[in-house]
């Protein structure tokens, strides 16, 4: 089966080194180690130090391994939240975010923006807020909130914990760790892994957060409650068996981006946005959705093609490059583009030159 | 790497064809699927009914994607338990699952047997009990209770749900399901699978327990909650984006087991058991832990080995067979061996041999 190029912004095409890492591993019988041995520890080990290295997360800050993202939501509010926690909400997924604070019984707020748009930081929170959760990257509409305006919500709100939902953005950001209390994402984006493996980070302020709601009586959940997430990882280890080919293979492919260079990847996203981006720009029946620059996603391109839709997803799928449909109510009139590092420039040339030769 | 037989029992070894599908999951881009597609749809629907099949699940009972069998134990108790639920704990899985119970602030209670027994069925539980908690297969210590105990005790107590761990047991057993509300296990062990996917099988009186639960303004957890987990699981779908390349080879080795038959690998197993236990009754220097036969694990198989039990580690590593340590306190004194389909009558003929060369 030839392999189309795969935009969707994921699952997204796997780094072009994983194949290679799983036939390592399976030689290496790595899917069979016990979680509790060595080997796992060095392994879980090597996967959280080159993190660190690569999105500069410094040691205020620990790494624990969930199954998605998804999981994050619910652990972030049943571990940092007794009551009310603050969702800024421009999207399908950011709105879950919240939808999962109600789900908890909590009392959460959202703050609204179009689909489409971003905010300012003129908005503001309930004096008694303890979590302000933001979605860096909406996957569903490509905006992504410029990084200046996190900080200075937080420095706004300096007793709220900031949440970071970086799922679609890592490792394309170059996120200030010491501003930031909570940060997570999961691996088959940015990181071009199979799915299956979320990692979330937190600080020293989140522990305690999570032991005080835990010395009042208040259930942060079981298994993956922080205490015992934390207690695991300083000893690299998890509280269940985890997906263990999975963080095996996080390892390897952090450890190729770390040899390819972190500013390159930065770089070269960079560049394959602005050639997008220029290209919809041109086109005389295509849009960038958003169109606000400073709001416009370097990871999740998102383009308004209304009538044009499905022609040019057959055009392009003609082509050997399957874009990812646009989300909810935008799938019969935008297609998304994934611009991760498992997309090479040539690749986003190619699909350029395509979008260039699409008259309709 | 040379590969030893691994008995440890989870994670232990791949079955045999997990290489030769993983290559082909590569070939065919299934990493990098997506959970929105219907050929994901096609893998889900393939793999529940193949498990349909393979264990004999009636239709009145719906099958659930999870990340763990960890999550679950947490899941049942977020799902279906107000206040008391009922656990026999005779070793440390099954004493996690009450702890767990404790961590979501519901009162379980607990009925201990003393590790490397079982129970019988003169015991009983509080009137006002919701849910019956028995941990079919005791993996830390080869303890397995007899299925005709676990319906007796359902009888009994009919108005509870029968809530049955039988993580390191199938898919030996010959479960009736229309006496058992909720099941689960996770793939690791007796499917040989790569970790990272649990299977979470419920009854409708679940279904009805999760909704009664909500309506009562009790939170029963988010994206993994029953009604979130049925809504998506009636459209071969998951809420999160599940370990797709777990599930995708979870399908491929049920359809393998299905065409091996179920019969003959219900048969290996006995046999395998009949002459490990055999060769632990007449050997001078080791025992079986379970003494009762009726409670003898036929799938994890521990062996009393007191001071022996570093030599005989290093004897048995010598020959390519890797025996698991006994667990928490019995690491110095006891060692598993877990009796799956992925191990062979021609290995379990080998460490047999072995054992009987073993003289201390």
């Amino acid at each position: 089966m030839k392999h189309h190029v795969n935009f969707t912004p994921g699952p997204s095409q796997l780094y072009f080194t994983v194949a290679d890492h799983v036939r390592q591993a399976l030689k290496d019988n790595i899917p069979s180690i016990s979680h509790r041995s060595k080997l796992f520890e060095q392994i879980s080990a090597e996967t959280t130090n080159g993190l660190r290295q690569l999105l500069n997360i410094p040691f205020s800050h620990h790494i624990f391994f969930t199954a998605s993202a998804t999981e994050v939501w619910e652990r972030i509010i049943q571990n940092l939240v007794e009551e009310k926690s603050s969702h800024l909400v421009n999207g399908s997924f950011s709105k879950r975010f919240f939808e999962i604070a109600l789900q908890l019984n909590k009392k959460p707020e959202k703050i609204e923006a179009k689909e489409g748009m971003g905010f300012d930081d003129s908005i503001s929170f309930s004096h008694n807020t303890e979590l302000i959760a933001v979605t860096h990257n909406e996957t569903s509409t490509g905006v992504s909130l410029p990084l200046d305006l996190i900080y200075a919500l937080k420095e706004k709100n300096n007793k709220a914990l900031m949440a970071v939902d970086a799922v679609s953005s890592l490792p394309f950001p170059d996120l200030d760790f010491t501003k930031l209390d909570t940060v997570f994402f999961s691996v088959q984006k940015g990181f071009g892994l199979p799915a299956g493996l979320g990692v979330w980070i937190v600080n020293e302020k989140c522990i305690a957060k999570a032991d005080l709601l835990m010395s009042k009586g208040i259930s942060i959940g079981s298994y993956h409650n922080i205490p015992s997430l934390k207690s695991h990882a300083v000893k690299n280890q998890t509280p269940e068996t985890p997906n263990v080919l999975g963080i095996y293979l996080l390892n390897r492919v952090v450890h190729d981006f770390l040899r390819r260079g972190i500013d390159t990847i930065r770089k070269e996203t960079e560049y394959k946005a602005a050639i997008l981006y220029r290209a919809l720009d041109q086109h005389p029946l295509l849009n960038a959705f958003v169109q606000d620059k400073k709001f416009q996603s370097r990871t999740v391109i998102v383009a308004d093609c209304q009538q044009h839709t499905e022609r040019l997803t057959n055009f392009l799928q003609e082509r050997g490059l399957s874009p990812g449909d646009g989300y909810g109510s935008f799938k019969k009139t935008q297609l998304r583009f994934a611009n991760f590092p498992a997309h090479s420039k040539e690749q986003y040339e190619l699909l350029v030159d395509s979008l260039g030769a699409f008259s309709g």
